[in-house]
C-alpha cells in the first residue's frame, strides 16, 4: 500500500469526511488514491482559499475536521486567510499540503520554498513534513489529534511526493476523541462568591459557550443572580432565534463595545477573550475592560464550556431558575427602494426554519441580528479572523457539513470579490445556498475606518478611489452565471423578497445581487464620529437606544 | 510630517511610481497620504494577489520596483503566489505591509498574527517591521535597496499603524543604484579555454541574459566558436523576435529537456540556474546536467551578464563575428475549428510590434513559442516560479509599465481562475491587454501529470473530477463582463482572428475565449509517456524533428 493510500484510510477511519482540494502534480497519488475509499467526499475548489474556508464552514457545522488538499508553499498562501479565520474560531482543520520528492528539494526547483514557515502563521501548533512513508500515518494521527485538540486548531501536514508514492504505508487508528474538562471547584466558588458578592456582574460568552446547553446555564444563572450576557463580537458558531437566550452581542466599533461595558464591575469569560478593540486608534485604549472591572475566567477554550457553566449555576442555586428566552417574532415585509436594512428585514421577515446565516456584510449587515433575532432557530456564522474572503467558502463547507438546512450567506461586495471562486463549487456540489451580494460599489467600511483613524480631514480623489468599487461598477449577475450559479438582481424590496423566496423555495445554489446605498453613506457617516464621542455622555435610556440602533 | 507622508515621499523620490494596492483600516493614514504626492500612482486591485503578480509584471517591463500596500499578514498571505514568482524570477518588488499600532500588539486581536513569519517565505533577504516613525524612512530606504539589489528581489517592510500615523517622520534620498560588475578575468579565461578545448558547449541564459545586449554577445560566441544558446524554461523577460537571437528554451517536460541536453560537455549559466526537473518522478533524476558534463558559471544572478558575456566574446575573438538572427515570419491564417494550436497560430499571424506577450497556457501554449518566433520583436513574460494565477495580473503591471505597448495574456482556465480579479483593475486603469483564455475545461496539465508520475493506471471517476472544469463550464465571458472588460467568445479559427483583429485596433482591455479541445487529450496524452520514453533512443534527426513538435 502507498503512502497516499494508507493516509486516506487513515483519515476515513479517523471519521473525516470530506476533503477539499486544490491539487496540483506532487498531489497526483492522493488524488490517484481517492477512488479506492468510498468513505472520503473530495470537493474540488478553482482556488485555495475556497478550500480553506470550506473546511472552517465545514468544521463549524459538523464539529470535526475536513481536510484540506493543497499544493506547496503557494497554494497554502493562497488558502492563508480563511485559515487564519479557523484559527482565530478554534476550528479544527487538517491541512495536506503537498511538497516536493524529498530528494527534489536541494535542486531548489521552481515550485520550491519553505512551506513549514508559512503554514506556522496559521497552525503554530502543529506543523509536520512527513519524513517517510512509514511513518506518514503515525504522523497524520498526530495532525488530526491536534486539529480537535483542546481547543480545535488548524493542523498542517506536509506531504512530500515520494513520502506519498512510496510503498510501506501503514493505516494507523484514529486518535482518542478529547475530553474536556469542567471548571475545578475552585474557580467555580470564586467566581460564585463575586456573584454573590454584589456589583454588575457580566458573561462574556464566546467559543462553545455559545451554543445550546451552554447558552441555557448561562441563562439560568442570568435570570437568578441579574447578570448580564454577551456574546463576542465575532463568534465562530451561534445558536439563536426564537426559544434561545439572547446575549447581547459585544460591537465591532470599540466605542460602542465601551458604552456597553460600562459600569461592570465583574466581567466572567466563558470560552472568550477578554475583550479588545479590532483595530487599534490613535489615542484610544485597545483593551475594552472598563477600568476597575475584574476579569475571571470561568472556562477558557480548553475547557467544557456548558460543563462549568453548569457546575457554576449550581453553586449559584441557579440550576432550576427559569432562563429568559428570545420570543418569536419577525420583521415586517420591507417596500420600497431597496436599502442595507430593508434586506436584513427581509432576510428576517423570511428566514427558514434551521438556517444557517453566514454574515460577512460588514457595513449592510449592521442590523441583521435585530431583524433576525427573534426567527426560528438558525446558526450564526461570522468572520472570526477579520480576514475577508470568508463568507462564500464557509458556505459550501456548511452546505456539505448539513445538506438538509438552508445556507444563507449575506456579503458585502467588496468581500465576495476574494473568493468568487466558491460560486463554481457551489453550482458543481448543487448545494443549496442563497448567497446575498450587498452591491454599494464601495469599500464601505474603510470609508467609516478612514474618518476614525483620524486621517486626513479632507481625502483627496486618489484615496477616495482607493475605496470605491466604481468605475466600472461589479455585475454579481454576471460574475455568478459565468460560474453556472442562478442570479438575479434587485434594487426594491420587493424584488428582494421576490428573489428570495423563489431562492428558499427552490433547492441552490442561488445568487441575489442587492443594489443598495452605503449603510453608513453620507449624512450618517459624517454624524458618526460626533455620535461615538458623544455616545457615553448621554443619559442612559437615550444611550441605549442609540446603542440598539447601532450594535449588531 | 507623519510617517506615511514621509514614507510616499521618500518612496517617490527613490523612483517608485506606482503602488499596487488593496488597503485596509491600519493602511488608512497611507492611503490619506496618496493625494500629497502627485508622483506616485495608486492602482487598486480587489484581491492582493493581482497587487503582486501586478508589481511582478510592472518591475519585469519597467526594470525597477513598484510598491505594493497590503493589509496585515492575510493579506500578504492572498499575495503569496505571485510574490513566489517574482522571487524565483529575481524582480524587484517593494511590499509595504500594513500592522496593527505597536502598542496593539499585545492584545492579539482578531487580525493579529506573526506576518514576518509569512514574508521570510518569499522575501528571505528583507524583512523589516519598522520600528518608530522617525526609522521609518530609512527602513524604506534600505528595502527599496535590497529590491533593487543584486539581484532583485522581494523586500518586505512591515509598517504598524502608529509608525505611519505618528508625527516626525524624516524623508530619506534614495539609495544608490546597483552596479553589477561583470565576471573576473580569471572565470572569463577558464571558459574560454574550456571552450576553445573542444567537445560540445551550450550556453543556458537566463535573467538579464536574456535581453538584447546579452543576447547578441553570447549569438556572437556562438558564431565564432560553435556552441549552442539554451534559454531558461521559464524566462522572466525574454527579449524575441525578428532581428535577435532566438535561443532554444528548454522544455517543461525533464524527459525532453535531457534530450536537449544530451551530449553536452560544457554548459556555461550566465545568469541561469543550473537545469534541473520542474517536479520531481519516481525513478526518474532531478538533476538534467547530462552525465560527464562540466557545468561553468561565466555570470552569477548579481553580476553583469551582458558585460560578462562582452568579455568572453574578446577572449574567443568573438567580438566582430556575426550573431545569427532570426528572419521574419509568420505562420499562415488558421482555419476551421479552434484549436489551442490554431489560437497560437493566429498569435503569430497578428502579433503586433512592440507586443508583451505573457504565456500562463501551460499546456495550450504549447506551440506558441514556435509560432512566434519570427513575429516583429516582442517580450515574452512567463510563470517564473510555477505558482499559477500570474499571467492576468502580470498584465496589469506590464500594461502600466509600457502604455504604448499592446500586451497580450494567454492563460489556461485553471489558472485564469486564481486571480480573475486582474480584469476589473484592467477595466479600472483602462489597460491596453488582450487576455485569451483557453478554457478546455480541464486542468490539462494535471491529466498528463498523473500519467506522468506513475500514479495508478486507470484513474477512477472521483481522481477524473479533480482535473476537470466541467460540470458547470466557466463562461469566461460573463466573468469578464461581469468586472467592466469587453469579452468575444470564439470556437472557429476565423472567429478567433477576428476578435484579435478587433481587440488589437481597439484600445483594451478585451477578453477573448478561446473554446479548445485539450491540447494533449485523448491520443495525444496516451502516446505521451511512450514517446517521453522512446525519444532519447530515437535517430537525432527523427528525435529533433519530434522535439520541435513538442517542445516550447
Amino acid at each position: 500500500m502507498n503512502g497516499a493510500h494508507s493516509l486516506i484510510k487513515t483519515l476515513a477511519d479517523a471519521g473525516i469526511e470530506v476533503c477539499f482540494s486544490n491539487p496540483g502534480t506532487s498531489e497526483m497519488h492522493f488524488v490517484a488514491a481517492l477512488d479506492a475509499e468510498p468513505r472520503l467526499r473530495a470537493v474540488l475548489t478553482l482556488f485555495e482559499g475556497v478550500a480553506t474556508g470550506a473546511a472552517d464552514g465545514y468544521a463549524r457545522m459538523a464539529g470535526k475536521p475536513a481536510a484540506t488538499l493543497l499544493h506547496l508553499g503557494c497554494g497554502l498562501g493562497n488558502g492563508l486567510a480563511n485559515l487564519h479565520n479557523a484559527r482565530k474560531g478554534k476550528v479544527p482543520v487538517l491541512n495536506i499540503v503537498g511538497d516536493h520528492a524529498t530528494f527534489h528539494v536541494p535542486f531548489d526547483a521552481q515550485l520550491q520554498s519553505d512551506i513549514e514557515t508559512v503554514a506556522r502563521n496559521v497552525s503554530p501548533g502543529f506543523v509536520r513534513t512527513s519524513a517517510s512513508t512509514e511513518a506518514l500515518c503515525r504522523d497524520a494521527v498526530e495532525a488530526i489529534a491536534a486539529a480537535r485538540g483542546l481547543p480545535g486548531q488548524v493542523a498542517t501536514l506536509i506531504l512530500p511526493a515520494d513520502v506519498s508514492w512510496g510503498e510501506g504505508g501503514m493505516p494507523c487508528p484514529p486518535p482518542a476523541p478529547p475530553a474536556p474538562q469542567a471548571a475545578d471547584d475552585a474557580t467555580v466558588e470564586a467566581i460564585a462568591r463575586a456573584i454573590r458578592g454584589g456589583g454588575k456582574t457580566a458573561f462574556l460568552l464566546g467559543g462553545q459557550a455559545l451554543r445550546e446547553p451552554a447558552l441555557l446555564a448561562a441563562a439560568r444563572i442570568a435570570a437568578q443572580c441579574d447578570t448580564h450576557l454577551f456574546c463576542e463580537v465575532f463568534p465562530t458558531r451561534l445558536e439563536r432565534g426564537a426559544g434561545l437566550p439572547t446575549p447581547e452581542r459585544i460591537a465591532y466599533l470599540a466605542e460602542l463595545a465601551g458604552v456597553q461595558l460600562a459600569g461592570i464591575d465583574h466581567l466572567v469569560l466563558v470560552d472568550a477573550k477578554s475583550p479588545v478593540s479590532f483595530f487599534a486608534y490613535p489615542g484610544k485604549p485597545s483593551d475594552l475592560v472598563p477600568e476597575g472591572c475584574t476579569v475571571h475566567t470561568l472556562a477558557t477554550p480548553a475547557q467544557d464550556a456548558a460543563a462549568s457553566l453548569d457546575k457554576l449555576a449550581a453553586a449559584l442555586g441557579a440550576a432550576q431558575a427559569a432562563p429568559a428566552l428570545q420570543p418569536a417574532m419577525r420583521p415586517a415585509r420591507p417596500r420600497g427602494r431597496l436599502t442595507a436594512a430593508k434586506v436584513c428585514k427581509a432576510v428576517g421577515h423570511l428566514l427558514p426554519e434551521r438556517a444557517i446565516l453566514i454574515d460577512e456584510a460588514i457595513t449592510s449587515g449592521l442590523l441583521l441580528g435585530t431583524m433576525t433575532a427573534g426567527c426560528p432557530r438558525h446558526d450564526l456564522l461570522t468572520l472570526t479572523g477579520g480576514a475577508i474572503g470568508q463568507a462564500l467558502p464557509n458556505a459550501v463547507g456548511a452546505a456539505i457539513a448539513c445538506p438538509d438546512r438552508p445556507v444563507l450567506a449575506l456579503v458585502g461586495d467588496g468581500s465576495a470579490m476574494y473568493t468568487p471562486q466558491a460560486l463554481w463549487t457551489m453550482a458543481r456540489e448543487r448545494l443549496d445556498v442563497t448567497a446575498i451580494v450587498f452591491n454599494n460599489a464601495s469599500y464601505s467600511v474603510l470609508n467609516v475606518e478612514l474618518e476614525r483613524v483620524g486621517a486626513d480631514a479632507a481625502p483627496g480623489p486618489k484615496a477616495r478611489s482607493q475605496l470605491a468599487l466604481r468605475d466600472p461598477v461589479l455585475d454579481f449577475c454576471r460574475l455568478a452565471q459565468g460560474m453556472g450559479v442562478h442570479a438575479a438582481r434587485a434594487d426594491t424590496a420587493e424584488a428582494f423578497c421576490k428573489a428570495l423566496e423563489y431562492a428558499l423555495a427552490n433547492p441552490g445554489p442561488h445568487l441575489i445581487e442587492a443594489v443598495v446605498p452605503e449603510a453608513l453613506g453620507g449624512a450618517k457617516r459624517r454624524l458618526l464620529p460626533w455620535l461615538l464621542r458623544t455616545l457615553p455622555s448621554l443619559p442612559p435610556p437615550l444611550r441605549r437606544a442609540l446603542k440598539r440602533r447601532i450594535a449588531p
